[in-house]
């Protein structure tokens, strides 16, 4: 069988500019980096955001793998087999996984987006961008204080924290300005993955450059000496970040390998950040294209609790139809069989694991959209454990589909569009009001969406939630960082696991993204490498890069 | 007057393709990034190094500004204008000083490099893919360590530093790996300037993409519990870090205002690295035009000395001739006078600055080529003052052209071009044999381009000359790392100290770059902001960047 990478390599790419043409972009609206990626300025797309979009989320994931990006893809070129004019948004994939655990991440088999190792490697440097942005940012908070500390910040209490697109557990904690006065002040820190960073939720949130730097300009990077918080403008260089992230605001332009124009920009994880794609994409694949297909990390506890709850309520955006991601492997896995048995039939542990993707589709449905159950099929998986999945689906009250869309692209999801065609609505909505207060915010979501039972603040917390307060922060929306694996904050409770405690650890005022990060279980914001990094089988040869998968 | 950007952003650019056609590249080899700027296939251009390479240094540098990279650009839109087919081949801009002290590094008035905003923020994200790989790098070494160190790695000799593009001194000397077990071993380390480190280095003395792999597979990372050196290739991460760097490697084409095709690519600091831009750059356009100009960082005493000594000795390069960049207020301020009176005629200072050029002269002409000074003329130049620098050039016996680049572009350079295509001559050398071994290069280097008196090697330079001897690394040729404000290592020391002492500090072997690093005084491998950084003045107004000057 073929790889990812030996797939996407052997395809012939259409030229960038023909894909421009399919989506209706003008020619002086594209920014071409070599010959198949390209920046749209979107300054030049005129029109109304008027396409209907479509969320692909998934059930809990696993270490079976769940294939959402890749329905995603299968699905966006079945669209363009049934004559409608669909146009993928999704995420730009983060080094820190590639080299890590993942290797790559832009679909998969006969559904994916290419050019691929482009897309995974440096794409066109918006990563690179916000890593700069953030890192420069902290170097001019502490070379304020160290000359002369105008805004009297008190060291202790800088927030701020530098970002690196590496999985780097040994940067989590770290002590800087060590050395001596010529050196800085001893500070206590770290760094977060860029993927988690306040810059690129402020990416992914922005409605134009002037709500970017406008956005940067209200980040709060530390307190003064009177516990005051102190802001980029205070330190007056919102323009010079500005500048820096002038060209990473514009979306890029691939394609799949069917052919469908897809944006791929952005890229906060789901767990530690608000993970969906940027608004500005989202809303320029819905002023060209008929259908856009756009996804949020991970479950939809994660993901597309945020997609609703933060993206949709900054950008006015209404989620027309729903898919939920879901195999017989992982659902398996939910249900306790080990990792190397999961080809083995095992009704007793499906009986067990549906319950993950059950509590999935009452999510969604809490916001007001009718999912359907999109069922990706593994060579593995039996004829009656299809028909026991459909079984299911029938006594659930739910329209499941099958789908193939690794094997076989955009033919193996036709099913699956014209059910999602046949179920668009007009009525999503958000769960909460942010405007009574972040501690009701919380509890509605984590009653709602986690099943927990009850809420725990830390001394912490309740710390920073005063802080909050006395800031007039505490009405903006949350972002909880919690676990992807579990509907609670641990990670090993799979299934559907139901009145649990929800353990906050720390609320972080995120002023420029406009919502509250709270970090919950022992989450944390830099990932690790694993013992085998996927980095060990990685090569170039003949300027070709091998091991991406 | 107008400002470079105000200058640069009035200017109509051509299409980079265009600029291609000019420089005889074929259409295939162009990867274009936008419509100004592009990557260039070098696997697609033919051809021999055949054409002739001027080599354009300066004076030491001082606050009043050479404009050596000016006098450069000028000089190859003068080549043009004498019918001569000249290519620029230049480093790439860092974004540390760009947000610091120099607010952008592209030449100036009316004879710089376009896009000049581009090329001085992102450009086509070499810098990003370097910091990426060093980083990447970083967190595989600690990750091998929490993993099991089947290699044995003593953290306490991690000798591989991370890297940002950012000035920033907090992260000179840190300890990373705090927290507890799961967050790495505490690890006493440091960041350097993207621009120091060993993969920048390696980028640019590369012959090609297997060669990088070579390279970056021989980098020394840390020694085990034995003492022994352990290597990337032990580690078998050369393949992906090459992967990074795929893109990286191939020269970035921009354009002079004068409408010159300027390779512009790799950027090591002189001070601090070999200060040389990218020898495929300097090759590809050896291939390509009739005369060559390229640059070394600062004086004759840093960046020159590594072009003959470390580059030219690699590439198998011979220089065919020498510019010596001078201005009447920085051979004030050499000889004493403060910055702010500089305008004032001063003639006596004059005489006593005079000798750091004189300084300069001399060496360049010990590598075996005869250069010409090239008076960049000010408005505050007095007549007066011209005609004293003519006598002093006859007296003194070399050829002094006045140029006024700034203002008139190639044309005021005409002169200083017919010179240096009357000079040209055909047997530059090396200083030094690294086979006697490194104290004596260092010792060569010192008396006969430093003018030192005598060398002190520190406790741990001595321990570190051992480890160098044990391991046969002795023999390579070594990049001293020194303050480019004096020949001393005593940054106050101006004009032309002699008889000093040479404190070699610490001796870094680098083995993925082929050289020794010999840290002298107290230059640091990362440098800080100042108390007003040129960020502060930085802002983006309608999509267009202002502040960089």
């Amino acid at each position: 069988m073929s790889t990812d990478v030996e797939i996407a390599q052997a395809h012939t790419l259409e030229p960038i500019t023909d894909i421009a043409a399919r989506a209706g972009i003008p020619e002086d609206a594209l920014i071409t980096y070599g010959p198949t990626k390209a920046k749209v300025d979107i300054s030049k797309i005129p029109g109304e955001a008027s396409g209907k979009l479509i969320l692909v989320t998934g059930i809990s994931p696993t270490p079976a793998g769940e294939g959402k990006s890749t329905v995603l893809i299968g699905l966006s070129d079945a669209m363009r087999l049934i004559g409608k004019e669909s146009i993928v948004a999704i995420r730009e994939p983060s080094l820190g996984p590639v080299m890590g655990i993942k290797g790559g991440a832009a679909g998969g088999g006969y559904s994916q987006i290419v050019p691929m190792e482009e897309i995974n490697l440096h794409f066109t440097g918006d990563f690179h961008a916000i890593t700069s942005a953030t890192n420069t940012l902290a170097a001019l908070v502490d070379n304020h204080v160290q000359q002369g500390n105008e805004l009297g910040i008190d060291v202790r209490s800088i927030t701020w924290q530098r970002c690196m697109d590496v999985n780097d557990r040994s940067l989590r904690e770290i002590v800087t300005g060590l050395g001596g006065k010529a050196h800085g002040t001893p500070t206590e820190t770290g760094f977060t993955i860029t993927a988690a960073s306040e810059i690129m939720a402020i990416l992914c949130l922005a409605s134009d450059l002037d709500d970017l730097r406008e956005r940067i300009s209200r980040i709060v990077v530390a307190q003064n000496f009177e516990g005051e918080p102190v802001t980029v403008a205070d330190l007056k260089v919102e323009g010079a970040l500005t500048a820096l992230m002038r060209d990473a605001i514009n979306p890029n332009l691939v394609q799949t390998l069917g052919g469908t124009p897809a944006f791929v920009h952005g890229g906060p994880f789901a767990n530690i950040a608000h993970g969906c794609n940027s608004l500005i994409a989202t809303r320029t694949a819905l002023k060209l294209g008929e259908v856009v297909l756009t996804e949020a990390g991970f479950g939809s506890d994660l993901g597309a609790e945020k997609f609703f709850d933060i993206k949709s309520r900054v950008g006015g955006l209404t989620v027309n139809g729903a898919v939920v991601v879901a195999t017989v492997r992982s659902l398996k896995y939910n249900g306790g069989v080990a990792k190397d048995q999961l080809t083995s039939e095992n009704f007793e542990a499906l009986t067990k694991g549906v319950a993950n993707l059950e509590a999935h589709v009452r999510n969604v449905r809490q916001f007001g959209v009718t999912p359907i159950v999109a069922l990706n099929r593994f060579a593995s998986d039996t004829d009656e454990e299809i028909a026991w999945m459909k079984k299911w689906a029938q006594e659930f009250g739910v329209e499941l589909v099958p789908v193939e869309v690794w094997a076989k692209g955009g033919e193996g999801a036709i099913d699956l569009a014209k059910a999602v065609m046949a179920n668009l609505r007009e009525d999503s909505t958000q769960l909460y009001d942010p405007s009574l207060g972040i501690e009701a915010s919380i509890e509605t979501i984590a009653t709602n969406v986690y099943s927990a039972g009850r809420i725990h603040y830390s001394w912490k917390a309740e710390k920073d939630l005063k802080y909050l307060k006395e800031n007039g922060w505490d009405t903006l929306p949350v972002c909880i960082s919690k676990t992807q694996y579990s509907f609670s904050d641990e990670p090993s409770q799979l299934g559907a696991a139901e009145g649990h405690t929800l353990h906050v650890r720390k609320l972080l005022p995120r002023i420029g993204s406009g919502f509250i990060v709270a970090l919950t279980g022992d989450v944390m914001t830099m990932p690790g490498l694993p013992k085998k990094p996927a980095a060990l089988g990685i090569d170039v040869e003949d300027g070709m890069i091998n091991g991406l998968f």
